[in-house]
């Protein structure tokens, strides 16, 4: 394999170049009997989308995702999920002059050294874009966990530059008080509307100078069984370390 | 994982049911710089296709293959090649006697017991319509083959039943001597015509009684380099034999 | 990985050459909870030892087995199973000759041009010595398969050369009637007295004349539940075959 | 599998208890033509012993260890290396009232509740002598980039506490000028011999009043040609990031 693939006994193979036909996962191990509908992925694809709000960048993206095998009647087989969503914004000449300058902080200098070769605009397999593979295959993770363990998984920004939001997550009350809806109710994910708003305009400041800045995500899991993960390299923080220091804008990860 | 995947360097997974949305493989590994086009992959599905002769299964299928990742202007990136084929044919109140009857010597009562359900339909991933995608994959295998070392790969019938080609293959001078065109020249790929009309005689008597023969195919490798294969488990034989004996009517494979 | 481990619930890792310290294996994924000695495994061990009759090669090598891990008080922990034999049998300059010539029909030309050098005698991982590795993990694999499944696996000689042994393994019934010890009392584990002697005779012979004969392997399985093997590419015929297929003497397999 | 194994290419397998016959590795995807002593493994082997300064556990553990396969003449073979280190200091006794206690922040209780059984004593493989075997293998791979690519890693500790190493990574003179041996000379591998001794003074404090302290290691590599590391899943950083997080005491991981 070539690092297109996450998981052993949920397998996950994820396709597609930004300005190609398709982007798109293969899911290979979800059990058969769950119940999935493309509304479940529609949803977290829409949380994703660019242009929500002024603060990400401003592209417009209507992802519609399509599931085109494992699925009958609203219930799993066990055979391999594949899930895609179709282009419609591809627009190779919106970038043609990265097939000539290499991006700074992007993989495309990288990827040329390496392969030779590389999608003549939109970054390829290293835009962000990729991520949406990962969205669907998720929502495919969560309605698992969901119906077959009682597991929750929730994440909430608790830190922008500067900002901490004050959520002392070592403290089992406090977890237990967190509520999705409320952490969806704002653009930012941190459901302290005040502090979202000083986030907010901390972000705002950066990109009217044209700079950026870091933040903090945390993740939360309820209703976790005793025993997850394997003993040695395969730790159950081993494995989410991985996962999320493989997304390109992660840069670290703690536990704990 | 769970069995849908095969090949480590050149790695395939396929996904897809009978009578389901798409039937389609991702190749994840194949080198960038390679050149390919759709028209490559259709042509060995045209030769797959069922009911192009009086002599096997009489549906009538147009796959038309899409590749929708890992490609642009005919050259691969290096990044997951997706193909798949739609299917149009997708007929579930076909076979939906199906849903209460197995099949005799079809997966179709395994399925249920191992996964508590099944497609209701044309046997889900067990069908050979699955091995379609493995078709799309192998036209992407005999590209990269062809064009970094200079390898081909041959088959032909050489036994239906009784009737054995005259075809002595551990001999070098019949194997140099073996032509594709006049192999694909028969409609049963066995290019001797006297024989081939032999083997067709006694698959139609065979059918006219509602009975069905066994046969052989045998494979050749011309411009094979020294060296290939794993030496202790993954050796080249073992892993031919691995493929071949997953599919799903190839029941016996010899070497050398 | 290059070659050298099987299986992905139960993955085995043999490693060591013939004349080097030892030749062993490591066993992943046996559950915790299974009895197990180092007696089970010897007993398999002297069952493949060279030299037990004038038929097989002359050497005589007393393979003592250690469990160096994974094993407490005779019960498996779940942890991975270290299994080695030491080679008290190194005799370096027995070999020397292999040094300079390629034996015709080893494996020693091919190692030498993929890897640039190969070890200086007897063989190295293509020797036969290897699947003393196999046949302890193969230990292991049968207390699992009798204490957890109930099944049973069981092997014959039904060929040599032109004589083949009268068993119609296809008839339930003579499945049934097979009895591990009358096979274990014979050396060539052909439980039909006459036809084993017919059997020595040939080999014999052709030993005599300074050549050997092929032959047939039959296994046969007892008690196994419907599900096992995966639908597609690993399915149980595939991953019998291409583990067969890797000994290095086996050249064909058939299932059903 | 079941998390023993780490890597692909070059592939590492772990085994041993900690108070079993054994802890070692077998590393598979090793080249050919590898220049590889014991003494290579045991000065790396010698720096992780415990009982080294007053700082650290005070086991006395004279860990010598043993290459059984892989290796001719101090060349690797391209086959599989085992190494092991034999458990000397086995002292099933010493450890016994562990068998009836869970001790606090170790895996006794997770792995009981996990696998129905645990190793009686010394922690079985969540044991830190786990670690021995990644040592081990460190040391091939060490002797690979050195030879192969002519990469070097040097890890250094930069935070015990509140007292941080006045060392900026992030500016490639400083870099530039890390020396191993300066490193190597003080106990603790901060070079900076006053902040060493400062670090020091804070352990022993907190030793002192029964209990410990966290700390940061900055790993450098320098000579890393471009492209390194997979495009998507398989990132440097995600593969370095699992690897770190996989350590028992590891609980954070940052890149660049």
């Amino acid at each position: 394999m070539s690092g297109n693939t996450f998981g052993r006994a949920f397998c996950v193979t994820t396709f597609g170049e930004s300005h190609g036909g398709a982007v798109g996962a293969v899911v290979d191990g979800c059990p058969a009997g769950l119940q999935l509908s493309v509304a479940d992925l529609q949803r977290d694809l829409d949380r994703r989308r660019p242009g929500q709000s002024a603060l990400t960048t401003a592209r417009q993206e209507a992802d519609r995702v399509q599931i085109v095998s494992g699925l009958v009647d609203g219930i799993t087989l066990g055979t391999p999920l594949c899930m895609w969503v179709g282009n419609t914004d591809a627009r190779p000449t919106d970038y043609r002059a990265d097939a000539a300058i290499f991006r700074p902080s992007h993989a495309d200098a990288t990827t040329q050294a390496k392969y030779g070769r590389r999608a003549p605009s939109g970054g390829g397999r290293a835009s962000a874009r990729e991520t949406l593979a990962r969205v669907a295959a998720g929502a495919v993770a969560k309605a698992l966990l969901r119906q077959q363990c009682g597991t929750e998984v929730l994440a909430l920004v608790t830190q922008v530059h500067t900002c901490i939001a004050p959520y002392d997550l070592t403290d089992s009350t406090v977890v237990a008080r967190l509520d999705a809806a409320e952490i969806e109710a704002q653009t930012l994910r941190c459901p302290d509307a005040r502090v979202a708003a000083e986030m907010e305009a901390i972000i705002a400041a950066a990109k009217a100078a044209g700079d950026s800045v870091g933040g903090v995500i945390a993740g939360v899991a309820r209703g976790v069984p005793a025993g997850w993960g394997e003993p040695v390299f395969d730790k159950l923080e081993a494995d989410l370390g991985r996962a999320l220091l493989s997304i390109p804008a992660c840069k670290g990860f703690e536990v704990g």
